[in-house]
């Protein structure tokens, strides 16, 4: 399939904080665009925009040559996908289905042999890079699926992201997101307890900071997310309950291909600590908070009397 | 005390890998050097560019304004500075005891109270950086101590290191080394593991890396340790055993301030098993080796046939 605007018509489904911007960038970039979401209201700045509204992932899928998805768990990945008003019912022979959703990699895979017995390509292509790099385009794009589809999608690739790397058959692209965060959840959890640590020690967490940045102790959440902490906002980058969601797929695969990770399982244990203790709705570095609790320690600390 | 060169003398010991680099910076900005090392071979080249040897630690510090110290485990700071051959009953009165080791806050303070009951002064000066950032003077100096010794000792810690943190009185410094390997440890599991992870998925592994380094899951050690476990390099930066020894001293701290920190405590486990089967003296990412095993993989993998 030749991609290029005005001629390719695009859909997309789900419009949150991620979907949003990404979905934004295409219909900036003079496709025609249908879209559908749950709560409708969230589409209204992409109709304005130019976007036209469908009333389901089906009557989207009817007007478009290509269908991305983002949305939140592997159900709704499955009901608006493979269900009865899902996308698969609705595109026409030769369409592309992109679930850009974080989910599971044998749902993927499922996804494409579905795809595949109608007629049509999949690919699972889900992202990291935040709220921000939606919007600053500059995402990692992990994709799996059939490589000519891949490469058919290079003009849609590039208006979402900036690393755009193709992972292999379908899955492929999940398996490279849950490795992104397995790797995440480690540095969460040393970042947390260090800095832990570092209070009740009595030392100066600014200081700490300093020193600790800049070399083998340093990570892009120690930078980013770190002097968040010191200043006692939990507010979410990335939720905690989509983190959960994202440890415990890991930890699925991980059962099935009889690999035993003693560190994801206690990062799993602990973030679905914190969801269990209320804040699901946070941001991960709040898991500073339940491992505060468990120390008896309140945050954000008064460094003066530690 | 008014340090210059080349009015003020001097002391270096422990030349290892470290110490050597270190040391060598201070020959070169023209002060004169007293060395020790208990395998004294490792100070011909310091000898040669205008260092003097002497005996023992005793005779380094009778010879001596300020003495560095750069040894192994808590034991040998113990003997070094306390010892009845030690620096403490050398150095003559106002005279600087600067130990750079990673060793117990505990067995800091010790020392400065030993110090300033004998009319001298001592600070604990830990670094990170690994033998490059000692080569090149780029270190992370972590310092704690008195601040006005600190201060003095400036013209000195700029010669080494280029992140210069005064962190509070005596152990504070060795507080700061701590955190930092709290946090190594956790990015060094979650790389191992996610390594693993996306291997046994049947990834391509560099791929992956270039999917997963700039975002969220990134870190200094994903990018500068990750190349070299994908070509099967596992020769140390930084040791098993030393890492298995700040751990230790973590975890002993974490039992004296009653801190549950759960990642720490199997971080500790994990590298100790990596000693016990026999790499200890391999870097910290054989910790990769450690779990291959577990896992009844191979490594370095032939990613063709997972």
């Amino acid at each position: 399939m030749k991609i290029s605007p005005p001629s390719t018509r695009l859909g997309w489904i789900g419009t949150g904080v991620m979907g949003r911007s990404m979905c934004g960038h295409l219909i900036q970039a003079g496709y025609p665009v249908t879209v559908f979401n749950r709560t409708r209201e969230k589409t209204t700045a992409l109709v304005e925009a130019g976007a036209k509204w469908a009333d389901s992932p089906l009557e989207v899928a009817k007007q478009s040559d290509v269908v991305f998805t983002m949305v939140g768990y592997p159900d709704d990945v499955r009901a608006t996908i493979l269900g009865d008003q899902g996308v698969l019912k609705g595109l026409q022979n030769g369409g592309i289905l992109v679930d850009m959703t974080s989910s599971q990699p044998s749902l993927a895979i499922e996804i494409a042999v579905a795809a595949s017995s109608l007629g049509l390509h999949s690919i699972d292509a889900p992202v990291s890079g935040g709220d921000i790099g939606a919007r600053e385009a500059r995402l990692s794009i992990m994709i799996g699926g059939e490589e000519s589809t891949f490469q058919d999608l290079m003009p849609l690739w590039t208006l979402m992201g900036k690393t755009i790397q193709y992972h292999g058959k379908a899955g492929a692209g999940q398996h490279c997101k849950l490795t992104n965060q397995i790797l995440v959840g480690g540095i969460m959890i040393s970042m947390c307890e260090a800095l832990l640590y570092a209070y009740r020690s009595g030392a100066n967490l600014e200081s700490v900071l300093t020193s600790v940045s800049s070399g083998a102790a340093g990570s892009w959440s120690l930078s980013n997310l770190g002097p968040r902490i010191l200043r006692g906002d939990f507010k979410p980058g990335f939720y905690v309950e989509h983190f959960v969601k994202d440890l415990g797929i890991a930890i699925e695969e991980c059962k099935r291909m009889k690999l035993n990770l003693p560190g994801l399982e206690i990062c799993e244990q602990l973030y679905r600590t914190v969801q269990a203790e209320g804040d699901g709705r946070l941001g991960t570095q709040s898991l500073l908070l339940s491992l505060a609790r468990r120390n008896q320690i309140q945050w954000p600390a008064n460094q003066a009397t530690p």
